[in-house]
């Protein structure tokens, strides 16, 4: 299988104990490579005149190849395997996330602002001007990222507990990429309407709330009827998160093979969540020949959709030509594909049809429709999912300076423009003059693409008319701090 | 009104301008005085040869008091208040708590482990073995603190939104006293079926839960549900927390007179969520005659209760000799008064009669049922619910180690024993030759309390069955970081 280095994500730690004599390291360190492995560190935990204790920490492909590198050193000559742990696992004990408090208590005087008596005066205040709540309350900056564990990464249904760390995972993204305090929500019903129910109901204390791996089709009826439950903005990431940073990549390749969105011909693969809402924005950006696919072949008018809104929405505004042929006919000529669905459903007999400076998204996690290696040949600008080859689209670059932005302006909505300014906040954090075939994409550690997508994002929320802050710009937060 | 003293918790900031000569300040800060406030601080804001701008920070009895200081410095010939503001609200603005991340994510490596592609096999992990949820996220270490805004300090229903601040107070008392992640969790609904469906469906990512502010009776409804339904813990503070802490006064006052639990004669006004809860945690320690009211009379066998479990259950289980007199009547050879009512119940002829080394905790807030002045001549121990006299009765003490020893014991439920234990714990922090009329409760602010109330509360749970956590000590957490 091409491309599946070793990663830190599967590196395990080996406490190793041998003779304290030159060349014993070596040997450990050798069958480790022999395995396939690649050391990640050699730390000391014990050295007398004897023995040497060590951890090793060795990188893996997988937690089967893990298993093979410990057994390889079980079989060095003198040397003993003490235990072994998973520094991945390590790092989730006790969770990822705390909760701090902005300001000391130390005093009776802290005690008495903070909390009782004080506090009583700014629930009056809040009550008499229920406004009030965004200035003097963390609402003004916390989203509840609610899932009910039915789509956990591409891992699927393994309900609400084991989706917990990869909640807390996007919480963390959320506070460190855009100084966002989010919290985990994590839903013990799969009922639409009592998840709906429920998110309306813890409401009141955020300012924004991010759906996160709810299954297709559910998610679209839950996000569409909180959007118009609630006055706070609701955005699934899973669709919108995916389709924003789709675009902006999608946007850079273009200004590589000089092609506009009017004039493309897309095969997008996999309808579900993220391929429906890419799908959308591509038609907001432009698009007007786009196929879509799903398990059973071409979305086209005159399909049964039953109770899918996502696919109904496809076969209504996509495939003008009503094509109903193979991928592989849909593919001759095609100038983009872009891959939601699963692991290797290209080949070279889909590639070699497309049209010139082929664009190919595969972005299937954990391995895509099609490797890079298989694809060069034939394409022009290639992007995945993962993080070890260029071009990694990557959610974490669209949804913290999104709520960021959200959160900035008070939007009670995330709207199509919204989404579109945030595609191009995210294509113009690659400089114009270092736009490359291998670099279509900004680095989800540049720090200012969560800032750029922000400011985008609130400017594009007040020109819509959804920004609801303008009024506290004008002293408003002042007065409500008491200032007379 | 005997007592109330200025107070920070209603301090106000006065920014004045002044011609820059000898003698201005002295005018405003005699102006501050004469209208009854007390000078908190005061700071140069900016200093000319001929201006003075200064911020003068005053204490105040109550808001309206506050606004008499200003116009009393406005008064002052030469001197002009160019802006007044509230160091309470400043301190509230944007929220008092925050998030943050237990672990740096400065590179891909990082990103790896804590998020995508590393978190996915810690899912799969709890989607095997569900218990290691507790190990591995931060369900450990997490309370959500649930409210409907109902019953908002002493200030009522004020709503959801209006609640949010104190639920924040008590999430960073929570992490400060005792180190556990509290979230608030304020609800926009009244009902209680909708409140108990809502708290079940968003259990999974929390440790406990503390229920807070819920109006009585309702609030016994819905904690009693709570507590059949769910597996992690449920505790509606305003009920358990008042009691264990009063409990625990009261012991210590018994110890100070000399009596004992069952031979007390005790009184006990206002029989909503604290008074109960009170009640039936005297009944457990021993308290046999015990006679409540609400507002029309003795709770006894006999009268009509509607729906109301709490009244219910004081009926059948306390005033054995079915009093039905007056509170004057009952207060004749009472031992202990206790009043979780309103203000002014109590004057002197109620506390004339009662027995010799009479107790009175007053604990209405924010004014008493009876001020201490007024109760010194007939009451030999006095607590209240203020912290601008002596003993005051502050759930502080209470529940942020009653929390941490059901967490760090991974108790499912948090029974009587343990309460009782925990009203053990804090009185035993007052050291027994320190003991006094004036001292026979903690200080919030003595960080040993609530780690002696974790310790008791986790120890009741082993020795009474309902603690989870023995296996984990046995090597599990070691296991479930992969550590083979």
């Amino acid at each position: 299988m091409p491309g599946r280095a070793p990663g830190v994500a599967y590196s395990v730690t080996i406490r190793t104990q041998y003779p304290n004599r030159p060349g014993m390291l070596g040997k450990v360190t050798s069958a480790i490579g022999e395995a396939g492995g690649d050391i990640g560190a050699v730390d000391v935990v014990e050295s007398s005149r004897d023995l040497m204790v060590r951890d090793v920490t060795a990188n893996a492909r997988d937690e089967a190849h893990g298993q093979e590198i410990v057994a390889r050193v079980r079989q060095v000559p003198g040397v003993q395997v003490l235990s072994v742990s998973d520094p991945t696992f390590l790092l989730h004990l006790r969770g990822k996330i705390e909760i701090h408090s902005k300001h000391p208590l130390r005093t009776r005087n802290d005690l008495s602002m903070m909390y009782t008596p004080g506090v009583g005066r700014v629930s009056v205040a809040i009550h008499e001007d229920p406004k009030s709540v965004w200035a003097l309350t963390t609402k003004c900056n916390t989203v509840a990222v609610v899932t009910d564990g039915t789509a956990i990464l591409g891992l699927g249904d393994l309900g609400p507990e084991a989706a917990l760390p990869v909640m807390e995972g996007k919480a963390l993204l959320f506070k460190e990429l855009a100084g966002v305090d989010a919290w985990p929500i994590c839903l013990a019903t799969k009922d639409p309407d009592e998840i709906i129910q429920t998110v309306k109901y813890i409401a009141p204390s955020f300012g924004g709330i991010n759906l996160e791996d709810i299954s297709a089709p559910r998610c679209f009826y839950i996000e569409e009827r909180l959007k118009e439950e609630l006055e706070i903005p609701v955005m699934h990431d899973d669709q919108h998160g995916t389709a924003v940073v789709a675009l902006a990549a999608l946007s850079n390749a273009l200004k590589l093979v000089k092609k506009t969105f009017e004039g493309l011909k897309v095969v997008l693969v996999g309808v579900g969540a993220g391929g429906t809402a890419t799908a959308r924005i591509l038609v907001d950006a432009g698009v007007r020949n786009l196929v879509g696919f799903d398990r059973e072949g071409p979305v086209y008018r005159g399909r049964n959709y039953g109770d899918n809104p996502g696919k109904k929405w496809l076969a209504e505004h996509t495939n003008p030509d009503n094509f109903q042929g193979s991928l592989k006919e849909a593919m001759e000529g095609a100038d983009v594909f872009i891959g939601l669905a699963g692991p290797n459903l290209l080949g070279p007999e889909h590639l070699k049809g497309m049209n010139r400076d082929a664009i190919v998204f595969a972005m299937a996690n954990p391995d895509p429709e099609v490797w890079p290696e298989e694809a060069e040949p034939y394409v022009r600008v290639m992007a995945t999912g993962r993080s070890d080859y260029p071009n990694q689209v990557n959610n974490a670059l669209g949804f913290p300076g999104i709520f960021r932005g959200v959160l900035d302006s008070r939007a009670r909505e995330i709207n199509s423009e919204m989404k579109l300014a945030a595609a191009r906040a995210i294509a113009s954090a690659v400089p114009a003059n270092q736009l490359h075939e291998e670099y279509i994409i900004p680095s989800v550690f540049d720090r200012g693409v969560a800032r750029a997508v922000a400011r985008e994002v609130a400017a594009a929320a007040h020109k819509t008319g959804v920004a609801q802050r303008s009024r506290r710009l004008k002293g408003g937060l002042f007065r409500l701090a008491g200032v007379r």
